[in-house]
């Protein structure tokens, strides 16, 4: 009988440790949720681009998924067939009626496609523009490379290979504002940093192979001691590495490019292109995820109820060369 | 003897629950541990400025605080006595000895604390630099206001509170980067974007608030339609209002202002100052430690094993006017 009550009182004390145990756990739980860096995981953030088949937007999802995943929410990505300005507008709308969490947008433009980023913004959607900006619209926050500061990048790499000194060359793209801005960039960066680098021609070779390598090879015709080149994108500096090539110069002419495809790690590789730079794609899908989850989980307020929105983040550049180019054979 | 196996099996099998209550526990924990957005208590992230007793410090330092807890890792605060570059020096090496998570410093100057940043990047400790840039030092990144941007925004608020339209005037201060820097990107706005506004006069105040009052009343006696006036910082804001008071001409020549202290606000209250612009104090914090745990933990590596630093976070403007001054009593 003793033997029975001590029996029955040990089945009574394990029945209270484990109620007690999962009370605990539940706690354990709900202060999980409370974490601020944790979501929901219904709660739903949109990356939109446009050409959605693109290669280029591939590491970008990538970042925004990566961040989604620590942060415990859902991510959808929506992106125009073409490179249309009317589709994206009426795909916004579409996700605008969805009321997802929060948007992440590549505009087309910068003015087209404000009044509908404005639209979500009011309807209480946080919207972030990532990789081109509109900075006329209302949207929070604006994620992606600042290309002046990439030209000066350039600037210094350029200058580092070719011992700060001698004569250099552009060869440049369409006139877009980035490819201004790389290239004022660079122009402003030799003129005060280097005074025995001569910045002796800027060539147009209009984003295309073919004329990039007739021009280069006429330059290097003018002028055969030529040190270095700047070429502000992909085609141009494959279009570049090419003359470098029939005119025998390589290694004797150093080529920095901008942006990276399959020619260009192949030409880094072998020596050809001496480095290229690259913008950090898979940062600016990281941050502007980040951002949309603080915007949307009132993360940004002080302790005196102010906002603190953050208008920019510049995601940086990331230098290619032929130590690190195994990393990029993934594009 | 049925009844008490019956007994004992009840006993195996509490028993056996209980211990897998146990190990799923300990595994949740596990898990919460390799919770990507969580580190260690014991973890400690430092942020250094110059003269620790400045106010101005205070809520970058509860950003830097507010990060920190989210991210469950602590916070230690040092600064020198004085504006002293040689005590900053050695400061920061005081701490690099004690191997700190990370380092986020407010430089003196641009120069001459170089070095000592560059041995803590090379003792592997993450460095950011907030609220000054030191551009030429090895930090992995920068977080504060861009100067350029902000007089950009004072430009539009000007234009906004005065219809587009009229003359305008600046008090600037002394020749300080920033100030320049604002002052560059207001004219450029101006110029650039507001037709029938004419800046008919920028004068120095410099940063005295006497010098900058007599400065304003003879530049109301030369214009005495003048519509506004951007003041580049808060002793020649102040200033510019006395004259206002004196003149007359409260509500007819509006001020923008940038920063804040206490009479500022005073000012906007009674409609003296239109509004100024402060730089985010909170988010400069906030986003410092954010960078500093992401640098520090290896999150910023992608899926080819690059290393994606973000370059800068400018961490944006608040525009203070009547309708919101009553946030920012606690200055």
């Amino acid at each position: 009988m003793r033997r029975l009550i001590i029996i029955y009182l040990l089945l009574i004390v394990f029945f209270v440790i484990f109620v007690y145990q999962y009370q605990t756990d539940d706690a354990n739980n709900r202060e999980y949720q409370q974490d601020p860096l944790k979501g929901e995981i219904e709660e739903t953030y949109v990356m939109i681009t446009y050409q959605s088949g693109m290669d280029y937007w591939k590491r970008q999802l990538k970042g925004f998924e990566d961040a989604a995943e620590s942060l415990n929410v859902s991510v959808e990505y929506r992106g125009t067939t073409h490179y249309d300005t009317e589709e994206m507008i009426a795909l916004v709308e579409q996700i605008i009626a969805k009321k997802p969490a929060g948007i992440a947008i590549a505009p087309i433009d910068k003015t087209a496609i404000n009044t509908v980023i404005n639209k979500a913004v009011e309807a209480d959607i946080p919207v972030v523009l990532f990789d081109t900006n509109a900075p006329e619209s209302n949207a929070n926050a604006f994620v992606g490379t600042d290309h002046y500061n990439a030209g000066i990048e350039a600037a210094h790499q350029l200058a580092k290979y070719i011992d700060h000194n001698g004569e250099v060359a552009v060869m440049k793209n369409k006139n877009t504002d980035q490819d201004r801005e790389r290239l004022e960039g660079f122009k402003v960066t030799i003129e005060q940093n280097y005074p025995n680098i001569q910045l002796v021609q800027i060539e147009n070779g209009d984003g295309d192979q073919t004329i990039s390598k007739e021009a280069m090879i006429r330059i290097i015709e003018e002028f055969p001691g030529l040190e270095g080149v700047f070429a502000t994108e992909t085609s141009s500096g494959v279009g570049v590495a090419q003359a470098i090539i029939n005119t025998d110069r390589i290694g004797d002419t150093k080529i920095i490019s901008y942006n990276i495809d399959k020619q260009t790690v192949d030409y880094i590789d072998e020596g050809v292109i001496t480095g290229t730079l690259s913008q950090s794609f898979w940062g600016t899908g990281y941050w502007s995820m980040q951002l949309l989850f603080h915007l949307e989980h009132d993360l940004l307020l002080d302790n005196s109820g102010v906002v603190n929105i953050p208008r920019y983040i510049d995601t940086g550049i990331n230098v290619i060369t032929k130590e690190n180019v195994n990393n990029y054979y993934m594009y």
